[in-house]
């Protein structure tokens, strides 16, 4: 870290802070410049955020962290991609872009036994929907629960394909890794630490999404908290961010992906469904993102929007689905991956 | 809620919706005008988040909705101010203002005794202090967790000062709820509804801050959460949001406090320490936080910032505090109401 | 408008607005609702903010307006992207994407020449060059001013590249003009409306910079003032909005372009290099928009980066724009676009 | 600066970097850490934002600064609040606190006239009115211009009131000089570079209002311009910021009040109409903006609301103004102020 000095901070000053670093296990460097002084603290600044209560210290004006807080998740510790095994012929972080379709709520039988067949058709490779349901309001849809995981794998069963669906509570995480393929951190759970420990503890792959104000570093520091307890198969999902834009949901940050693959070796993927909240974005939006650099999408489909659950506004009817994905082939080939 | 249809939409399109609205139990009422219809449907809006699905169908352009999606957190429920009991003779909506202070972790015996001695001496009705603590970070200290909770137990004894302390999951809220006075819910757990939901089923008072990127209306939406499973003994807690200025730690929100005052008949208290996030502002925005109508403050105070575990560059040594608490009952006294 | 009268409201609330509204020429429609009633006023709602005011009666809860603000730029007016003609064998709109390419500031006859021939050398249709700087800084070099323009015009003898460059001043914009073939209005003058209708009345194409914390419904509203004063060639421009990330200079907001085609006939064009601010996320970002749907692209290249007297950490290096050309090819043909 | 190498730079990348920063004429320290280095460049930082560009050199991660870029405007320069003199009997920045007040747009001789003597009663020191009026929509009310200034001339004939009013263009500067005592700078020209120039070039007070996105940082640079021009009178103006939040308007930043205050020696006023833009939030509002440390207040109050050109919805009946000036002056006193 840096601590830079008051202007008008005096000689006493800078010993007390020399003495604190000194105290806390670092080397202080002391550089003098014109106006001020700025001190050096080298040495490994993870887990130390002490340091910065040097910033109370009289005479500090303030303290800048230089090193990246994460560690398991950084390039420093692996160059290439992480490739996570899915199922044994599916896998995310490769050449192949990896899409994941189908209805925000399991609903019915029907409803996600045709979702499933209509997106499997168009060369979706995993099937989502949700079974536990965070919603914002007490009154709304709250999911199926354990009879929704029964349907998703009937659909599993049916189809062939991999399943991902969201965990909300410690308490049901085993009962969720039982039928999934896929554990789903919501955004609104993207720093409820005490299930990021819990998935950490499984072995399931977790798919976890960008909180709606979080920071990349933030965003980086929750996926550390899932793999510092073991679990080391992680994919991070950039769904929006929260800005002052009300002509879409969120403000998908596309930027967010070469910045996070330059950061760090976990797969990303990008969720253009929730990111803009309205259907007729979607397909531009999946383009850009595989323009941008991402390993694959979830997207939204169900086969009638207009009496969804939830996110009705935001699906696409399988139809539009399947011309979406005939177009993204050629994105893919253009970003010289595949389809 | 109203519906836009688009410019271009044809009657068809319109008798599609109409016959939707209806079906979902809604009266239609169809205004026609120069260049586009505009359909109200009228009809208890909350928990029939359905209607948003009608934005799917053919020659619509948007749904705007009218009335507020809550309703025990509502004014329109409860006119005056709910007061909240803490103890025997402190409670927290009435004409006094409560003030919150303590550490932000509990680290040692000594160091929540001192902290507790001295916050009472200065005034302070509540001790704050985390024993569970949610960090951004996995290597950053995570709090003494039952052993903390016996220290705070321990300084409420010797000083009778009631205890806020902060639940962090589900699973552990019945233990902390055997300890402290008042539940915290912290900001980044503002919208983890499985854990809004136990704090619901348990009997003390709730004090749930507003999550980084909440907006009002959402904020209401989650003390609903608690409201509905039975607890009505909620707090709301501004803490500052996440914006694009970086000199101080949040913006502190302070216009939230008459647009709550004039929402909701829950009591409503700032902390200025999490909202600036250094501790030379604490103080004005006390006060103006009690200036602008809030019912209390929770402010950190540690007896050595320097060497606090978590928190140190916000947090006022005891000197400050007592300093700041002589000054803020001046402002209550302007604002009528009590310290 | 949508008027939503106070749960509370009383019946000569609601006749005083209904009074209010027809007295400004509307035609009212009152939907009686079980809580409240809410007001339909059908008419023209554009330049007729006053409506608004009705919002400061008695028993109003709010006004909602239902259209768009702003007419000529309008999808309703032209349903066709406009194409606008820079140069004989040139116009943004069509099937082409647009590739302008360049360094922030005309610093030396060398550095633009040499940049000039880059940039013509890798594809690129439009030389842009800063001769009038906004800076942040008064401190900070403020530009060439007119020698820089004459540089310019050099530059484009030479290569016989159009010239883009910026209008800060409605004093200095005929002498701008002059020399310029497209005129540039940043993003910090996005509502500078002087400047917006000074241009209006030139008869240069406008290149129009999105403000930071522009809302797109604002941005269509300061291309409707150009467009008003007789100025129908305005080019739009995504350049990145503030949020709190801070791993990019700004957010690059590309859902806008989605948003803006089916909102406006405008062409769009993006600017992936303040969009990042780091030259190592130009290319992706430049990729995901012409996925996306972007007319256009504007980009900082520089022969020296390390020297560049404004914006060297985002120019890009004359190899590496070559390097991004090649394959944006692929990209444009992957979005049935021509590059 | 500190300079932050790559984890994996080599000696030649160093030898680089240290070249580039003698060559720029400052003296370099570098800090060898475990895993990566640090240089520190000392030296006057201001208007040599060049020395950013070395983040573009190979190996170098980041360049962080250090100094604050703004000096007039800097508290180092001056340590006690500047008074700034609007009147042989009035000035800003002293004990007084200081309420300018009036309609947001001069609209008829009568209703300028009847607020100016209605804010007079009341206290108010100043009168505010726009004459050129920035309106988002070309098709808004623009201001009734030069005849504008002469019936506020004419108020403050009749008053004695001093007069606060916009001035959007250079090339009007000169004639709203001519006729009001205080130049206000709206918040969309607060970076509108030519505009500062030219005010800075006047004698005339200014009243600065932060930019709908501006840091504080930048804020200071923007006075720093109309400082370095010649003009020391500047008043800075907090009225609010853009965030995700729509309950308000803005959302009024008073957090920048003691940040201000503790970096520069300008003083500093609230704009709670703007901030919050509902008439029924600004009492609270302005009540806090002096409890936080503000050295006055701007508020619109118009006479007829319903009937204003614009901002009705945030203007106070002057009754009501009248009612908060009286409990202000409550406040005022609690702040060790006058009213």
């Amino acid at each position: 870290m840096i601590i830079v000095m008051k202007s008008g901070a005096v000689k006493k000053d800078r010993e007390e802070v020399l003495k604190r670093v000194r105290e806390l296990g670092y080397q202080p460097h002391v550089i003098h410049g014109a106006t001020r002084d700025v001190i050096g603290a080298v040495g490994d600044e993870r887990g130390k955020t002490v340091l910065q209560s040097i910033e109370s210290m009289h005479g500090v004006e303030s303290v800048v962290p230089i090193l990246q807080p994460y560690k398991l998740a950084s390039k420093e510790v692996k160059k290439e991609t992480s490739i996570i095994p899915i199922t044994d012929t599916l896998s995310i972080g490769g050449k192949e872009i990896v899409v994941m379709a189908g209805p925000c709520s399991v609903e019915s039988e029907e409803q996600i036994i045709s979702s499933a067949l209509a997106v499997k058709e168009a060369g979706a490779h995993v099937l989502r929907g949700g079974a536990f349901k965070p919603r914002t309001s007490p009154y709304s849809f709250q999911g199926l629960e354990e009879e929704g995981l029964k349907l998703l794998a009937k659909a599993r069963d049916l189809t062939g394909l991999p399943i991902v669906t969201e965990v909300v509570n410690p308490e049901t995480a085993d009962l969720v890794a039982e039928y999934s393929d896929i554990l789903q951190i919501g955004a609104r759970n993207a720093q409820n630490f005490a299930l990021l420990k819990k998935v950490g503890q499984l072995s399931r792959p977790v798919l976890l999404k960008r909180g709606m104000s979080m920071t990349i570093q933030e965003f980086l520091m929750s996926a550390e908290y899932i793999l510092s307890e073991g679990n080391q198969k992680v994919i991070l999902c950039e769904r929006g961010i929260r800005t002052f834009e009300t002509a879409t949901r969120n403000t998908l940050d596309l930027s967010a992906i070469p910045v996070l693959k330059e950061k760090t070796h976990l797969p990303v993927i990008v969720d253009p469904s929730h990111g803009t909240g309205h259907y007729q974005y979607v397909a531009p939006m999946a383009y850009a993102a595989v323009a941008s650099g991402a390993d694959g999408l979830i997207i939204e489909v169900h086969p009638d929007p207009e009496r969804a659950s939830s996110d009705g506004p935001q699906s696409l009817k399988p139809k539009k689905f399947a011309r979406m994905m005939a177009q993204l082939k050629l994105f893919a080939e253009a970003a010289d991956r595949r389809l």
